[in-house]
This record gives C-alpha cells, structure tokens and sequence, in this order.
C-alpha cells in the first residue's frame, strides 16, 4: 500500500486526501450552474465541467484550508468560486484565441456560437461573485477581487504584447501572473483567510501559489515547444503559430545575431511562417539553450513554492504541496 | 428661472442637483479605467466613457444616496461600480450583437476586435468588483452580485429567446430585467443601503429602480419600432431585423389570424425577410393596437415607480425621481 502511494503523482494524492471535499465541490458546481430560466447555460457550463481536467485549482483551495486545519463550511464556495471564474475565462479565452479543441474536446465557441461563450463566462463570473459573498469575509472578496483584476489586465496585455519583439521578461512575467499565478496564489490565499490564519501564514499561502503558477505556466511553455526533448508532438508550435513571446523565444530572441533576428522579425513580428519555420524555430531555442535555461528558471520558482512552506503547519498535505511543486517541473520529458 | 427649470427634462435637473457627485463619479471612472501595464484598456475604456451617454445609471445611486441623507464617500464609488457594469456589459453586447454604432460612435469591436472588447469588459467587471469591495459592506456585494447574475442570465435568455415566437410575456419581462431593470434597481438599492436606511426604504428603493428600468425598456423596445408614430426612422426595425421577440412584436403574435401567424413564422421563426417586410409589420402592430397597449403598460409600471416613492424622504430629489418616472414614458411621439 505505501508503495502504491508512493507511486501516484501528488495531485493525485492530493485528490485522494480531499476526496469527501472535492465530491462536495463537485455537487455545489453543479448545483449553482443551472439556471431555472436560461437552458443553454448549464448546456455550455456541463460541456466543460464534465470534461474536468484536473480541478487543480479548487484543490489547492481545500488542501490550504485543510493544512490550516479549517472545520467551517466555506471552503467548498471557495474552492467552487475558483473553479468558476477558471471556467469563465477558459471561456472567454476560446473566443479571443478562436480554440476549436479544449480539454480534448471541442469548444463551446465552436459547439454553440462565440456570443453563449462569452455570455455563459459573464454568467459563471456573477455566479462565482455571488458564492464568494455567501462567506461573508471581506478579506476574501478583496484577494477575489484583486486577482480578477489581475487576470483580465494578464489578458489584454498578453494581446497586446503578442508578436512584439521587445516584450521583456518583466512583461512575460506579468502576463503569467494574470493568466495563471494570480488564481493560483488566490486560491491558495483564500484557504489561508477562511481558516483564520495570521499574516505570515497568508503571505505565506499566497507565496506558494504564486511561485507553483508560474512554474506552471513557464512548464507549459516549454512544452508548447516540445519540452526539453526537441521531439515534434502533434501540438507543438501552436505559440509559435500565434505569435506569442513566451520566455523561450523571449531569452532566443534576446542572444539572437542579425540573420536570427531576421527570422524572428519575418515569423513572430510579421507573422509570415513557412514551411519549416518551426525547425528553425526549435535548433534556435536550443542553439541559445533556451529551452535549458527557462526550464532551470522553473526550477528556481518551484524551489520558492517549497520554500514558503516552511511558514505552515506540518501537515501531510503540506508534504503533497511540496511534491506538488517538484512534480510541475518533472512533467518536462 | 423657475421657469427655466420646469422647462429642463428631469434627468436634467438631476444633473444639476447632483453636479458635485457627478463630477467625482467622473474623476473616479477616469482614475479607476486606466491599467498601468496594458495602455489599450484605457483606450477602449475612454472610447466608451467619453461618449458618454446620460449617465443614468450613477445618477440614480448618488440621486438616492442624497435623497436618504447620506454624507459619506461611498456614493461615488457605487455610482462608479454601477457606470463600470454598465459599460463593460455594453462591450460584451456589441460582441454579442455584432454591432457597429453605439452611442453615435463606432463600436470598440470594430474599431479594435472583438477580443479587446471581451477582456476589456472583464477587465471592468473586476474594477467595479474592487470598488464595491473597498465600501466594506457585505449588503451592497450582495446586491451586487445578484444584480449581476440577473444580468448575465437575462442575456443568456434573449439569446435563446430569439426567433421563438413561443416566448411569453413572462419570458420578456425576465429578459427586460436582465438588460435594464437589475442594474437600475441595484443603483438605487445601494444608494439607500449605504446611507443605512431601513428595510421599508431599502425595499422601495428596489421597486422604484425596477419599475423605472422596465418602464424605460418597454419604452425603447417601443421605439425601436418608431414608437406610437409610425413614422418609419433610420433606426425603426433593428429588433425586426434581430428577430427579436420584444414585447409589441408578442401581443401581436398572440392576436395573430393564419395569414398573420405566417407572416411571423417567415419573418421572425425562419429569419427570411423581403423588401416591405417592416412596413407589414409595423401594419400589424397597429392593427392590434399592440403599440397602444404596451405603453398603456409602459405607463403602469412608470405608475409603480412613482408610487413607490412615497415610502422615501419628501426630498427635492424625490419629485425629480417622480418626473423621471413620467419622462420616461412621454419620450414616445
């Protein structure tokens, strides 16, 4: 048995020690998605829903609230609340991106028409909004609030800096935030507050989540790319198509000479990609060691997530967290 | 001057009694829009504010707040919340709606795309969140959120609503909530909870922003049809064309004989309109005398806000509240 345990990926652990919390989740999300009035609604959100992935991010919210020994019942909103708005803006992030596929599957934009998308997002938002305020913590609705904001600044200017050749690593950066550390840190956070816990412990919350996202989120765009295994997968290149400067291309882009700056000027600034643009694309990332030094970057945020740790409870749940950490890293081939 | 005064609109004279507050709103919208990282957020955001509009909506929350005695900060920060929700739910309808012109100007989707119009409009959801957040009262967030969820559901249901020549006046009146009456009833609400008023006012607060937002919506939809005039404008017909089940365009149908049920089903059911196709249309409304009734009940509910002031403060601000009640529905020729 403790072999087996030893065996399973830390989400998974994760989900195993936060079973009876994620079914009560799972029940609410259900329950407050329908809407008596408006059919299509619960059609769009159950589409996503069932798909699942792998609701990591009310987790996070149960296993923090969990660590800080929380027995209230607020934790489920929360970690409800989460996952909401983490739908409504895979939602509306369909529409802006034209997504045909999400979670293996095809789009909302594309089963129904952009308009429910973006509509059923705004729904899902009021939705979340309206849990939050059932806890009847300010705190609460204040970090919500701020990482809303966060997320949709993230957004616009991921638009704008996309195939902007002098995006920096400080903007790289704050796109990460808004797209995925921002609702990492604030589920976390929020865990934390419901509980009770003093500053440090919060800070100490919101530190881990925002160094596990992004992690997370320079991982995924390493693996936009391949990983570190130079191997074209069926969706590799997909940033590379959109232009988008992630920190790959950003750190190639800032070592490149005047034929490589060329290239990128042509295939990112210009967007005019040929046939075998992405090859290209791939020996620069790796003649720089791009791929290298953004995956050792990661590591340095993982080890920040670890190390924010420390100012928790001993807890089972916090050695998962920890593990949790490693293994977004791991997940590079 | 006295008689200058009774010769300004009401909305007018709410202007003037609240210019201070108004002009706070307005330096509050502008601090409040502009996003240090992402430049094309305000410039959206300014495309839209700047045009302006009559600013109803916060006038109704600095209106209340004012008529209830309140003399704290507040006020303005629900009166910018409620100009935010406002705004960003006009940059997801134009999405929605595909439109090109609002408030004389080209549409932000046109004159960017639609993607900045989706994450600019969440990007306002999040700022009004914080606003609201920063009034520290739970009541208000409440009220808020429920707005909200009114909102997001009512346009989910037009959506559906559309084309069916099944909808009920039951439907319409949920829809016309959702579009107009759950913010206005929300802006006044607020404006009285802030100032701390009991649940008697609280509550006719609420009534006289609902009936209001109805009685101006059915009023709209009325002339979108070029109101009691038959005078055919160059924006009489947009809902016709939407296919739009609008209030007048119901009792029509429900009086309907074969030929005229026809006529619907091909024009609004199957969306295949001819040349001449408004002009039967607008014959048919008159036949039934459809335009008649619904502003006989656009009067009603104009009736219903009045009288719901009497359970407020005998304030100056009060019968300028009531002469709004009957602007509202004397805008039709």
């Amino acid at each position: 048995m403790s072999l087996d345990v030893a065996a399973t990926k830390p989400h998974e652990r994760l989900a195993a020690a936060l079973d009876g919390e994620m079914a009560a989740v799972t029940a609410m999300i259900a329950q407050r998605m329908a809407s008596e009035h408006a059919p299509r609604i619960p059609q769009v959100t159950a589409h996503l829903v069932e798909a699942g992935g792998k609701r990591l991010r009310p987790m996070l919210t149960l296993a923090a609230a969990k660590m800080c020994g929380y027995d209230g019942p607020y934790h489920i909103h929360l970690a409800a609340t989460v996952e909401f708005i983490h739908t409504a803006t895979l939602l509306h992030d369909d529409v802006v991106d034209e997504s045909t596929q999400r979670r293996g599957r095809p789009t909302a934009n594309l089963l129904w028409d952009n308009t429910s998308s973006v509509l059923v997002g705004d729904y899902l938002f009021a939705r979340s909004f309206q849990l939050m305020v059932e806890t009847g913590s300010l705190r609460v609705l204040d970090i919500l609030a701020n990482a809303a904001a966060t997320i949709a600044e993230g957004e616009v200017l991921q638009l704008t800096a996309a195939a902007d050749l002098k995006t920096t690593e400080d903007t790289y950066l704050k796109i990460v935030r808004g797209k995925t550390a921002a609702l990492f840190s604030a589920a976390t956070e929020v865990g934390g507050v419901i509980a009770g816990m003093d500053d440090v412990a919060v800070k100490a919350l919101f530190t881990y989540g925002d160094a596990l996202g992004i992690s997370f989120q320079m991982v995924d765009d390493l693996l936009d790319y391949g990983g570190t295994s130079s191997v074209i997968g069926k969706n590799t290149g997909d940033d590379f198509r959109e232009r988008k400067l992630t920190l790959p291309v950003i750190r190639a882009v800032a070592a490149a000479d005047a034929t490589e700056r060329a290239f990128w000027e042509r295939t990112i600034a210009k967007g005019k990609q040929e046939e075998g643009d992405l090859e290209t694309a791939l020996s620069l990332l790796a003649r720089h060691g791009a791929m290298e030094s953004v995956r050792h970057t990661a590591l340095d945020w993982a080890a920040t997530a670890k190390s924010a740790l420390t100012d928790l409870p001993d807890h089972p749940i916090r050695d998962m967290l920890s593990d949790l950490a490693d293994y977004v890293v791991a997940r590079i081939s």
